[in-house]
C-alpha cells in the first residue's frame, strides 16, 4: 500500500495511519450529512454555489480564486491534466499523491531528496531545481510524513525564483490548519503576488471527513483556474460534500479546539517515544515520523494498530514509520504497546 | 443552463427537467446513506473492492472489465483524458456532456447531425464519419434528449466498423435500464468481442441519487482500463457512493417496477400530450422529447414547474421540450399546467 488507512483489508482496532483530526468530525457537520441524504434525489449544485461562498468567507479568500474538487487528489490531478509538464519536481520524502498525479504523464519528474542529517527539511539545494525547463514544483507545508514547516524565507525565494520562470507551484496546505501557524505560513493571502502559486487544502483532514471527499484550490490566476475547471468534471461534489463544506465553515471554535489537543498529544507522544528511545523528527502537524529498529509495524497491526509503514516513501528507507496524533486514550494505547514490544524483544535480545 | 436540475437558481415546486427515476431511491438505499455518516470519519476504500464485487454479480460482467467513477462525467473525462483523441465524432443532438468532455483538448469535434424528419434517430449516414482519422465517438443508448434506442443492426455495423478503424466507442447506457429491453440492446455482454466499446452507465438515474455521485464503466481492453485508471484521482468514490452502490446492486425487484412505472407514464403523457396538439418524438426512456410553438419552459416556471428548455441543445432549435417521467400526481399537474396555457393562449389569439 501506498497510502495509510487501508482498514479494508487489514483487521484494527486503532488506526495511527491517517492523519485526521482527533476530535472526530464536529456534531454540525453530521448533522449536515444527515439532513443530506433527502436531497440525493436531487443532483448538486453544479456551480457549489453557496459552499463557495462559505469558504471565502471563512478563509478570506476572493471567491473567484477558488476551485472545489472532490478531494485534494482530485484537483493535484486536474492541475497536471491542465499544465500538461514537461519537467515535474517534488521533493521526497513527501506525500505519493503528487507522483500518482503525475504517473500517467510524458514529462520528465525530478526528485529533489532531502537530508536525513537535515531532518528532510527543504533546504536551498531545491533551487538548483528550479530551471527554465521546470514547469512544475510540487510543495507540501508542512510536509508529509515529517510534519515540519518549510522556512518562510526560503519559501518566498523559491516563490520569486518560480515566478520568474514561470513555473507553477502547487503548494500543499492541507494539514497547516493544525499548525496554530496558518495566518504566518499560508500563501493564500499572496494569490495576486504569486498567480503562480496554487494553494490546495482540503476539508478531509482538520475537519476528520476524508470519506465524504472534499478539497478546495486558490488561484489568482484567473484564467488559468479557468482552464483547470475544463479539466474537472462537472457535479464533482456531492450534495454531501457541499452540506458538509458549508457547516464546517462555521466551525471556528472546533478548530481552535483541535489545534491546542494537537499541541497537547503531539508533546505527549514525543516525549513517550523518546523515553523509549525511539527517534521523533520536529512536526507541527498532527503526525509524526519516527525511527526505530523494532518491526513495529507488523508488531503494532497484531494488537490490531494500524501505523504507516514509511518505507515505501521515496527517500526514506526502513525503519520510518508516521503515527498520527489521536486522542489521549488512543495514544496512551500507542505508547503502552510499544513499551511492550520493545520490553519483549530486549527479553529476547538477553536469551 | 445547459443541463437540466438548476433548482438552485429557480423556484422550483415539480423538476420536469431531470430525468430521474420517479419512484425516488429506494429505502434500502437511503438506509445505507444515512448508516455511512458513520463512516465519514475514514477514508473510503481506495478500491473500491466490495461495491466493484456487487456490480460484477448484479450485472454479470467480469470484475476486472469494471472502472467506478464520481459519476459517469468523471469517466467521460477520464476517458478522454487517456485516448487524448484527435478526432472525436459526436452525433447531435445529444447530452452536452460529451462536448463538455472534450471541450479543453485540441482534438477536433465533428458532430453529426440527426435530422428532424428521420425523428432525430441514428442512420447510416454516421459511417461516413467514422474514417481512419477518427479516434473517439461518443454513443448514447437510447439517446437524449429524444430517447430512442439505436437501431440494433446498425449499432452492429458501426461496432464493427469502429473495431476495424481502431475507432474507440464510448456507449453511454445511462437511460438502457428505463427501457424495458436492456437484455437486448446492451454492450455489457459483447466486451470481449468489442475491446473498442466502452460501455458508460450510472447508479445517478436509475436509483434516483444524482446527488450521491456513482457511475462506472466495463471495458474488456484491460490495459486501456488500466490506463483510464490512473486517469482518475485516488478515492473518487466516497464512503456514500460506495455504501449507496452496495446497496441498490441488492434492488432488483425495484427496477422492474420502475421499468412498469414509467412504462404506464409515459404511454399516459405522450397519450394527453398528443391530445393537446403537441408533437411527442417516440422514446423507450423516463423522458421525452416534444415540440411546440408555446414558450412553454417560461409559462412552466411561473408555475414552479421546471421542465428543459432544449433550444441550447446543439442540433436543436426553438421549440423542442425535454420532460421527464414523474410519478402520475405529477404528470397530471403538468398536463392540467399545460391544458391551462393552451387556453389561456388561444383566448389571446381570439381577442
Amino acid at each position: 500500500m501506498l497510502h495509510g488507512g487501508d482498514i479494508y483489508r487489514n483487521k484494527v482496532n486503532i488506526d495511527f495511519s491517517v492523519n485526521i483530526n482527533p476530535l472526530g468530525m464536529p456534531d454540525a457537520v453530521r448533522k449536515a450529512l444527515l439532513g443530506a441524504v433527502e436531497n440525493c434525489e436531487q443532483y448538486p449544485d453544479i456551480r457549489g454555489e453557496r459552499l463557495t461562498e462559505s469558504l471565502a468567507e471563512r478563509m478570506g479568500v476572493h471567491k473567484e480564486h477558488i476551485l472545489l474538487g472532490n478531494g485534494a487528489s482530485e484537483l493535484f490531478l486536474a492541475i497536471v491534466h491542465t499544465v500538461n509538464p514537461g519537467r515535474i519536481v517534488i521533493p521526497v520524502p513527501s506525500f505519493y499523491g503528487y507522483e500518482r498525479a503525475v504517473m500517467s504523464f510524458d514529462g520528465e519528474v525530478l526528485f529533489y531528496e532531502m537530508k536525513e542529517e537535515k531532518g528532510y527539511t527543504l533546504d536551498e539545494g531545491i533551487m538548483e531545481y528550479l530551471t527554465e525547463e521546470t514547469d512544475l514544483l510540487f510543495l507540501a507545508n508542512p510536509n508529509n510524513p515529517v510534519g515540519n514547516l518549510i522556512d518562510s524565507v526560503l519559501l518566498a525565494q523559491i516563490a520569486e525564483e518560480c515566478k520568474k520562470k514561470h513555473i507553477l507551484i502547487v503548494l500543499d496546505e492541507c494539514f497547516l490548519g493544525f499548525s496554530g501557524k496558518e495566518e504566518q505560513h499560508t500563501y493564500k493571502n499572496k494569490l495576486t503576488t504569486y498567480p503562480n502559486v496554487i494553494v490546495v487544502s482540503a476539508f478531509t483532514k482538520i475537519y476528520a471527513i476524508p470519506g465524504v471527499r472534499l478539497g478546495y484550490l486558490f488561484c489568482g490566476d484567473k484564467e488559468l483556474r479557468e482552464r483547470i475547471e475544463k479539466h474537472l468534471p462537472e457535479w464533482n461534489l456531492s450534495v454531501f460534500a457541499q452540506a458538509a463544506g458549508i457547516a464546517a465553515c462555521l466551525e471556528k471554535d472546533y478548530v481552535e479546539e483541535s489545534i491546542q489537543v494537537v499541541e497537547a498529544e503531539r508533546k505527549y507522544l514525543k516525549e513517550q517515544l523518546e523515553q523509549l528511545g525511539i527517534k521523533v523528527y520536529p512536526s507541527e502537524a498532527d503526525y509524526l515520523l519516527i525511527k526505530t529498529d523494532l518491526q513495529l509495524y507488523d508488531e503494532l497491526l497484531k494488537k490490531e494498530i494500524l501505523i504507516r509503514d514509511c518505507s515505501n516513501f521515496r527517500g526514506l528507507k526502513r525503519g520510518y514509520y508516521r503515527i498520527a496524533v489521536k486522542k489521549h486514550w488512543e495514544n496512551v494505547v500507542l505508547i503502552e504497546a510499544i513499551r511492550e514490544i520493545l520490553e519483549r524483544t530486549s527479553i529476547f535480545q538477553r536469551l
